[in-house]
């Protein structure tokens, strides 16, 4: 499998819930980790933080640094500010295996719901900005309460990695497999993206029904 | 939960092979099933093969005769005839349960990807058209082979439940839970069927890569 020796994994919008977890596990797992975020001082602030809760050392930078500092890097920012901020770092992120985590959803009386994206899907639209880079979706259904909660040692889902570079797929997998727990899993080409950016709305659904933070595991692979 | 007892299931396409999977399981479960197809004599050649194989009767008939003896009625037919079907259906099965299990996807030299729907799911399709039945989304991620495999005891994986009415999709998790190994969840409402539906060309690529007969499992429910 893809070797993460060496690699910096870069999480743009670390400061987040679902950033900062994710970078939490991968810091615990032994990975080079640094964090990204609009403003240098949150960023450090919350580098700071994470890193004496697990014992381990996280930086911090605004978003731009952080994407030069990365080898892999994680883009975990709000749907509204995803194309702008990608189209803004094009030139860092030439290169490099960009991982999209964003779930386009909205919220109404009824609950949760997907988006219309005219690219398709959040990763498609990274994909069409990022010409450069080998686009990856992955990380999107993994429960954000569940990676920041200490009590927590095992992240138990499978993580689907969607995308069209055999290579950049198997590093993603790799990284998800890093983290005890978690287990990456091929899940198709970046076409086939917004259905798993969706669901995270019927795992939001199912999260109020049964009071749980639910996951998604893959039988039979 | 809710009771199946008396009640009578209906699957039309129940010739096809998740249908007849999907007939197979339930009657072996003791439920009584009746499959419908376009040709009574195909319903009822089918009907007595799977008797035959599974030593219970199942009856066949048209799909309209299937659609008036159902209490609950599985749609599982191609994508193409979907919303010509159950136009030429709706007086047959208003009052009913509908259970939607159609995925609508095309396939390239790429493989399969997710249809565009105009009313945004089959699910919601079915509820636009069925305006006097209770539509519910479910059963759209099982693999076929599986269903057939006489082999196979057990149907390890989760059927993700979709519906806008407690009664409907309650009734319907119970006929998932009739089957070993399987489990009704609940996924949201009908709103968040597409992405369900849809989901089904991750499992087909995942199923060509890993060699598989991929299914879902939802953790923390």
């Amino acid at each position: 499998m893809s070797d993460l020796t060496g690699k910096t994994v870069a999480v743009l919008g670390g400061t987040g819930p679902q950033g900062r977890g994710l970078a939490r596990r991968f810091a615990a797992a032994g990975l080079d980790v640094v964090i990204g975020s609009r403003g240098a001082e949150k960023a450090e602030r919350i580098a700071a933080e994470l890193s004496e809760a697990i014992g381990v050392t996280v930086r911090g930078a605004v978003n731009a640094d952080a994407a030069a500092a990365g080898d892999v890097v994680l883009v975990v920012v709000p749907w509204e500010g995803h194309a702008e901020l990608l189209t803004e770092l094009k030139s860092q992120l030439a290169g490099k295996v960009v991982v999209d985590c964003v779930n386009p959803l909205g919220f109404d009386k009824q609950g949760p719901y997907a988006l219309a994206v005219e690219e398709g899907s959040a990763t498609q639209q990274a994909a069409a900005i990022l010409t450069e880079s080998r686009v990856v979706g992955a990380f999107h259904n993994v429960s954000a309460v569940l990676l920041e909660d200490p009590d927590v040692e095992r992240i138990e889902c499978d993580v689907l990695v969607l995308g069209d570079e055999r290579e950049a797929t198997d590093l993603v997998q790799a990284l998800a497999d890093a983290v005890p727990g978690m287990r990456g899993v091929y899940g198709g080409r970046r076409r086939n993206a917004h259905q798993v950016e969706a669901f995270t709305a019927n795992l939001i659904a199912m999260n109020r029904r049964y009071k749980a933070h639910a996951g998604l595991r893959i039988t039979d692979v």
